[in-house]
């Protein structure tokens, strides 16, 4: 194995070899050649973005500036704000009716510190990890970062784009340590049910295996309220996020949910790989709880609630299939298998030729990407429309 | 391999074995006991904290207001703020007279992201780097992280506690893939000489290395400027950041300066593992080159001069003997060994009985941990005076 990894740097000064296996976004080209056409003078309509358009709220925003004001400029506990750690466990008492001590409770850079800890935590060299594909690349990418195997497993309409107690008796062999899962998904805006939760739960408990749940687009569901994978036991690891919900993607806030065993682990590795998660944006956090906030919070998803519902009929006038059902996060995951065979193609041309740029399957997995591209609505119903009505003139 | 790693997680549900090699900081404890002293109503002397005790510059906290007013609250591209990385380069060539074009500089969560995308890039399982022997404890950790082995040099006073050419060529062997170094370095203030660094960077050029500097405490230094390893070559890797000479910690903000050739590699790093450092961090940290901002920062570096003037001296008559120069960073690395064989317990004692809280050797390597303390001047001159009167009647 040394051999192996030795020669190649000597040779031509490489980087280490996880890097080849992590794949860039793709999107990131197309939002680049995107941006290049805006220069160009060219009108596009974005549709291929994983971010809220709303800015963060108002209430957030000032007790950010309060808390500068304040001189709030120093570290925190590695942990985080004691306070902040309390209010996300009131947050899950109050809107879940769950019950998770604050102790249990890790603030993080983001969402990516949190798959950050988890995984540093968790992930052996080898150890294979069962995620969902399609999925969020990134999950994948930070179980190489630490030198597990991501192992996806093809999923479709037939269970909702979710990994199924099946599912895992089939992929799961004596080098599997975990399973990662989303709820609602990225990029299918699948949800999964409490009793489909509890019962991954038991699957992987039953073979001594971690259960890691992604609940980042926690809040943003149009039919039912996410149920959280926290009240189907203890042994389970949430990482939950202020980026989407509560509107933070800039400040870079998230969180982890630790079953105990873990904590003293996860807190030496996050004294020393982060110090701590920044220090305004926890404060300004506190205020993402107060009922003033979330009642901005809730206009807003009857927002996105409404793009949808214009969105996805449109759509499928236009010849897309919905292939997910969409039932929360901002997307719509489309299979486009009536108008190409290459959704890399497909994405290109449509960006180039009547500026509405989307993401082509390839950016989420090696599951049928050429027949699939994600529309995300965050952005205006009017923008929505004037896509729509390109996308109809380009394909009559 | 494999059966090494997967038996005791089976048996007992256990974090990862890295976990097991990454120590907590000690010093967190005895911060908790103090924090638990000082709740009881006893008054603490902080000489514990490597963080500075000055509130980031108004010219910053207004920035970062302004920021949030103008709604800066969505990311930023993953490698940065466009007008963030060519301000770092301005001030390159500025202070340093090095020309570093923006393209290489990478903005991230702090030295702490900085860090942890340098190691990703660079550690594979198995390769081994060598580091200063007492150093940051971090650097270790992050090397192991990445699965690679960190090999602690024993560094004493005959090389002002930094590493030299000699040292790589007696521990380098065909496993070592780099050297991570730091200039002002943490717990010494030690400072390498530009012609040190060069010769240095030889050393491991000729082996086809990769050398990394951390140049974290830059700006922090009393008897000559710090000399940056950027102008011995651009195949060096620099860390640096906003936390200490800024006064930015709880930002949590800082950059990389990668060498051209691994620049996509350390991006698709940054976008898989981060998405992005914050971004009212990033847009307050443009005013921390305004030249009012860099008068505020100097007159606090005057401050902290005058500090160390004091203290090092007390500390002498009181029985330490300075190990290392005091040349930066605002830390004094002390031999106590005329006065306890014990460092560890010998802070303990120091705490608890007369509320001097410093740092025992123990949390920067293995050697000779029991013989040294370090201490921190990040806290007021009239404080410092109370610590040494308080230690003055102790000691006689």
């Amino acid at each position: 194995m040394l051999e192996k990894y030795h020669a190649p740097r000597l040779a031509a000064g490489l980087a280490a070899s996880r890097t080849h296996d992590i794949a860039p976004f793709h999107v990131m080209e197309l939002l680049a050649r995107a941006q290049a056409l805006e220069a160009a003078g060219r009108d596009i309509v974005h549709m291929e973005v994983g971010e809220p358009d709303f800015p963060t709220p108002e209430p957030i925003i000032r007790a950010g500036q309060a808390a500068l004001a304040a001189g709030k400029t120093f570290y925190t506990p590695s942990l985080g704000l004691p306070e902040l750690r309390q209010a996300i466990a009131d947050f899950y008492r109050a809107r879940y009716g769950v019950a998770v001590p604050a102790t249990r409770i890790v603030v993080t850079a983001g969402a990516s510190g949190a798959l950050t800890l988890a995984l540093a935590c968790l992930a052996e060299p080898q150890s294979r990890w069962l995620l969902a594909d399609p999925g969020y690349p990134c999950n994948r990418h930070f179980v190489r970062a630490f030198e597990g195997e991501a192992v996806g497993i093809p999923v479709g309409a037939e269970n909702n784009f979710q990994i199924t107690p099946a599912h895992v008796a089939r992929y799961w062999d004596e080098r599997t340590y975990g399973l990662i899962t989303a709820s609602p998904a990225n990029p299918t805006g699948a949800l999964l049910p409490a009793a489909d939760i509890a019962a991954l739960a038991d699957a992987v408990r039953t073979r001594n295996g971690h259960f890691l749940v992604d609940e980042i687009y926690h809040g943003l569901s149009y039919e039912t309220d996410c149920p959280t994978a926290l009240a189907a036991g203890d042994d389970i690891w949430v990482v939950n996020s202020f980026s989407k919900y509560f509107q933070m993607t800039g400040w870079r806030l998230g969180w982890l949910v630790v079953p105990e065993p873990y904590l003293r682990a996860v807190e030496k590795l996050a004294q020393n790989l982060f110090i701590a998660a920044s220090t305004p944006a926890q404060h300004a956090a506190l205020a993402a709880f107060w009922p003033e906030t979330i009642a901005i919070l809730e206009t807003r998803r009857a927002i996105l609630r409404e793009r949808r519902d214009y969105l996805a009929p449109a759509l499928e006038k236009l010849g897309f299939k919905l292939a997910a059902k969409p039932q929360g996060a901002f997307y719509l995951w489309c299979d486009c298998g009536a108008l190409t065979d290459d959704s890399f193609k497909f994405a290109t041309q449509l960006l180039e030729d009547i500026g509405v740029a989307i993401t082509p399957g390839l950016d989420f997995g090696k599951h049928q990407p050429e027949r699939h591209v994600r529309f995300a609505y965050s952005t205006e119903l009017d923008r929505l429309k004037e896509a729509v009505r390109r996308m109809e003139g380009y394909f009559r």
